[in-house]
C-alpha cells in the first residue's frame, strides 16, 4: 500500500547487512524528511562510491591515488607488515593505532568456495618479500582467528618458510601471528572453551 | 586513511536513526561490493524518492496519485476511520490487517515545539467528517499512546464533541481511542507503573 518509489527505497535498504524490513522501513520514513539536496548528494555519493576507486599498487588497500595514503606516508614504520584480509580490516587497525603497512589479501583461502591461492593477493606478497629493496623485518599474520583466516596464515607461514629456505626471502624476516584469547571488557564465565584454551595457551609472565 | 567516496558515504550512512559509525562503515564496505549497476539503482532510487510523490487529496497518506490505493480501494470498510501521525503508522495498521480507511494528521499538537491545530491537517478531518456524502460512522483516534499524541486524541475528541452539538457532525459518529495496556507476549513483572495502570482500567469481562 506505499507508493512504489518508498516500497523501492525499503527494498533495497532491507538488503544492507542486519537491517530487517522494519528498520529498513524506519530508514525510509526518515529520508522522506530529508530536503531534496541532501538525498541528492547521498544517492550520488552511493553512485559514484566507487568511480574513482582502485587497488593500491603496492599493498591492495582500496585507495583513490595509486600508492595509498598509508603507503606513501613517509612516518610510517616500514619493517613491520601486517596482513590483513580487507580494506575494512585496515581501517580497524588504524583506528588500534597501528603504525606500520599493510598487506590486503582481499579474501581468504577458502576451498569450500573455491577460493584457491591464485585468487588472492598472496603471490604480490610474496613478490614484495623477495624484493631486495623491501624493508620488511616482521610479518604479522592478522587474518580472522576463524578456520578459514588460520588456514591462510598457515598456508602464508609456510610459503614465507620455504622461500627462505630457498634463499628468496632474507632469513632475518620473523613471522608472527595476532594472539587469540579474552577480549578486552570479557567475562570469563561466558566465554566459549576455544577462546579460555587458546588464552591459557597464549598465557605470559606476569 | 579511507579513501574520500567511502567516508563520505559511510558519513552520510552514520546519520541514518539507529546506525553508529560502525554499522556505517558495515554498510558501506557492503555496497562496495555490489556490481556499479546495483549501486546505481540503489542511488537513483534514494534520488527519485520524493520526486512523483504527493499527499491523497483525501486522507493525507503519502502516495504516487491524486487519490492513494486506500482510498480508491472499493473494497475497504468506509464506515471506519482511524487517525494516525504519520504515513509510517498506515503501514503498520496495514499489517496489522485494519481494513477501514485513515487520515494521516501529518504530527501531533506541540505547544513545546509550537505545532497547534492550524500545523496539522485536523481542519481537513473536521470538515471530512462534517460532509454529508461522508460515510464515516466511528473515528478511531490512534495517535501515540505519548503525552503529546494524548492531548492531540483528547482536543480531537472536543472538537468533534463541539461540532456535534453545533448539528455540523453527525450525532451518531462514535469517537473511539485505542487501548492501552500490556503489549502481546510482554511481561507483567517488567511493565511500568503507567502501563499497569492502563490494562486494569481498560480490563474487560473474560
Amino acid at each position: 500500500m506505499l507508493p512504489r518509489s518508498v516500497q523501492n527505497l525499503i527494498d533495497q535498504l532491507a538488503r544492507l547487512p542486519g537491517v530487517g524490513p522494519k528498520s529498513a522501513a524506519r530508514f525510509a520514513f526518515w529520508l522522506l524528511a530529508y530536503p531534496q539536496d541532501q538525498l541528492t548528494s547521498f544517492g550520488e555519493t552511493m553512485i559514484n562510491l566507487k568511480k574513482d576507486l582502485i587497488r593500491c599498487d603496492k599493498c591492495y588497500n582500496l585507495s583513490d591515488q595509486k600508492l595509498c595514503k598509508i603507503c606513501s606516508d613517509p612516518s610510517r614504520d616500514r619493517k613491520v607488515l601486517i596482513i590483513v584480509e580487507d580494506s575494512s580490516d585496515v581501517m580497524v587497525f588504524e583506528k588500534a593505532g597501528y603504525r606500520g603497512l599493510y598487506h590486503v589479501l582481499g579474501g581468504v583461502l577458502s576451498p569450500i568456495n573455491n577460493i584457491g591461492p591464485q585468487d588472492v593477493n598472496i603471490k604480490k606478497l610474496l613478490h614484495r618479500l623477495a624484493d631486495k629493496r623491501d624493508d620488511t623485518r616482521e610479518v604479522i599474520l592478522a587474518t580472522d582467528p576463524s578456520t578459514e583466516g588460520e588456514a591462510t596464515a598457515i598456508y602464508l607461514a609456510d610459503a614465507i618458510a620455504k622461500l627462505k629456505k630457498l634463499d628468496k626471502i632474507k632469513k632475518n624476516i620473523k613471522v608472527t601471528r595476532i594472539a587469540q584469547g579474552l577480549p578486552v571488557g570479557g567475562d570469563i564465565e561466558y566465554a566459549d572453551p576455544a577462546t579460555l584454551r587458546k588464552s591459557l595457551e597464549g598465557r605470559k609472565d606476569f
